[in-house]
Order: C-alpha cells, then sequence, then structure tokens
C-alpha cells in the first residue's frame, strides 16, 4: 500500500508535471495548493491527473461561508480534483457544502506558531466535527507526532490521518506513521532534491519498511 | 466620501467587467473572491483595476500557514491587488507574512451559523489580534448590527470595518453605518438587479444620506 503524497509545491506548469511524472510511481496522491493553481491555471489538476494517474488532493484551505465554499470548491472538482481541503473552523456547514460536491479533507490541528492562538486550542472540537461530518480524512502535522496519536485516539477509526511537516519541516515519516497517520505528505525534500525519482522510492521504501 | 463596495461575485470576465464600468461612480472599492479569480484568471485583477479605476479587494479568506498565505499574496499583490483579506484564526504570524507585502484586511467575525461553532466565541481574540496587528481593516457582518457595535468599541480607531451581508442577505446599509461600520460591502443586490448602475447610485445615496 502506498502512503505517500507529493506536495506539488512548484510553479511552473512544466516543472510541476515533469516532477509528477518522475515520482508517480511511488506515491498514494499528488496535493497542489493555490501558488501552483495560480501560476498555471486550474487546468493544471486534469493534466496532472492524466500524467501521473493518481488520486489530487486540492489543498485550498477553503474558510469561507457555505455558499462561496461551494462555488470554489465546484469549480475545483469539475477541474478534476478527488479531494478538497477545507478548514474545520469555519463550522460544519461551511465542510458540508464542500462534502456534498465531493470527499473533503478537513484541517484538524495546524503546526506553525501561530497555530496555537487559536486552531490548537479548538482541537478538540474540529476533531468532534470531524467525527460527525465523516470525511474521507483529516490534515494533523507531523512534527509533533504526540498530537497524531492523541488525534487518533479520538477521531473515527474510519477517518484516515494526512500528515504533511516530514522532511524540510523536521518531521520523521516513520514516527508519523507510528503515531497513527495513514498518508505522509512531503514536498521540499522531493521536488528540491537533485533527483526527485529517487528521493520519492527512498521516501516509499522508508514507509512500507515502517509499517 | 464613498462607501459602498461592490463584491463582484460573476463568474464571466465580460460580464464582471461590464459591471464594473457600470457601477463605478458609486463605489469605493471593488472586491473579487476565488471564483472569479478561477474562472477569469488572475489577470482579472488588472483588468478591473484599469475598467473601474478603483482599490481592489481580494477576497481570498487566506487560511493557511505564513509562508503560503505569503505565496499566494504574493501572486495576487502582484497581480495588482490593493487589499487581501486573511483569516485571523490561523494566528498573527499568518497573517504578518501577508501584510509584509501589503494591505490586509482581518477576518474577525462571521454570520453564517457555523461561525457559531468556533469563531464567534473566538472574537475577542481576533480583534486583539487586529488590534496587534494593525491592518487596514477589519470584515464584520452586517446581520447582527449590535456585533459590528461591539466589535467598534473594542477595535483601535484607525481600523475600519468592511462590513457584508448588506441587501440579499438581509443587513441594512443605513443600521451598518450607525453601528460603526466604514464601508459596506454589497452583491447580489447590485449585480443581479436589472439596472447595477441605478442600484448603486441608490446605495451610494443611502449611504450618504446615514452619515
Amino acid at each position: 500500500m502506498k502512503r505517500l503524497v507529493l506536495a506539488l509545491d512548484v510553479y511552473e506548469r512544466e516543472r510541476a508535471l515533469e516532477i509528477a511524472r518522475e515520482t508517480s510511481e511511488y506515491l498514494w496522491a499528488i496535493k497542489v495548493n493555490w501558488p501552483l493553481i495560480l501560476g498555471a491555471g486550474v487546468g493544471i489538476i486534469k493534466e496532472l491527473k492524466e500524467t501521473a494517474n493518481l488520486p489530487l488532493i486540492a489543498d485550498l484551505k477553503l474558510a469561507d461561508i457555505p455558499n462561496t465554499n461551494r462555488l470554489v470548491a465546484g469549480k475545483v472538482f469539475e477541474a478534476g480534483a478527488d479531494y478538497v481541503i477545507v478548514h474545520g473552523f469555519t463550522g460544519r456547514d461551511s465542510v458540508n457544502a464542500v462534502k456534498e460536491l465531493g470527499e473533503v479533507i478537513i484541517v484538524v490541528e495546524m503546526s506553525h506558531p501561530g497555530a496555537g492562538e487559536f486552531i490548537q486550542p479548538a482541537v478538540d472540537g474540529l476533531i468532534k466535527l470531524a467525527n460527525d461530518v465523516r470525511p474521507f480524512g483529516v490534515i494533523a502535522p507531523a512534527t509533533r507526532p504526540e498530537r497524531i496519536s492523541y488525534i487518533r485516539s479520538k477521531l473515527r477509526g474510519e477517518i484516515k490521518i494526512l500528515t504533511p511537516g516530514v522532511g524540510a519541516q523536521g518531521g520523521s515519516a516513520k514516527k508519523a506513521l507510528e503515531a497513527g497517520a495513514d498518508y505522509v505528505i512531503v514536498g521540499r525534500s522531493v521536488y528540491e532534491s537533485r533527483n526527485p525519482r529517487e528521493k520519492a522510492r527512498e521516501l516509499h521504501e522508508e514507509l512500507m519498511g515502517a509499517i
């Protein structure tokens, strides 16, 4: 089973497609964020799907009223995205507006310093929201594996945990899986590597060996 | 002084430019959101600025880690936006990453039902964050004027309040200003009107009379 998600945070269409092609064999999915969509247009989603033939996660971090979330997600699902990442803190109606259109992944924890101000104190409420809404998965950072364990202990078993922060941000892929993560999201360590394919292979094997 | 902001939530480039041209005389600024940017490309920001010659607010509701917020906002400021709307909920480092690049407007309150779960209970903390960060303005909805009064009473005097929810969502422009709002954001009532120019003129005069 593949557990590696590539955060494809490069901003040129050709480079994005090239890295997707080189690494796809070792990935479960590809994640794109707004900078690539702004740089290359929303059509990049379809191109990446055709190139890599993998699930595509649109990391939009949607956080608007239900109607606006619906309009934005609608355009991105239409473009071919399989999963859309949405914030839980704007409430369950805003999340459900996206879930009516396709699979969602909910942010329940973040790890930058500012996340300590409002997001981290709300984590129990955000986990409860996820348990009620029943998304495909939640996002929780690998930089603090004990937080993944905590979230795993509170979260319905069938909801996946996807964890960014491995590699350049200091988190360990192996520890994240041991703590209960299902998928590990890696960006810079792969796309800034001199050999992205080789780096993806290494990480894939590390993840296979960890389980 | 003009106090009307048009929420230009139409999704076709030609229609957006047409309404901007027709109504610009009565507006302080134009606000665009992701659906128009996705539909018409980020270049629509420059075209709207050239057409209407008004301040342009990019309502991105950014809510990511500082580095990603910076990358997204950078592209949108580069495209010509004068203000970027960012969530306070993801913490002051995420807000400051945008403010280093240009003027920001911080969401401190929302009015959809789901806003009662996490956003509204955090309002005092979000106002404090705004007072510390000193943005151009904050977003607070017109559907509950008493909340605008409350926010105004806690917010540094020089920080503007921009208030959506007037018109189709039921809020009154006059009451919002009386409660302490500086700018009123109107969408559907104008762009779904048979005569957007006339409707914008009416609202402009109502706002002028209210002060």
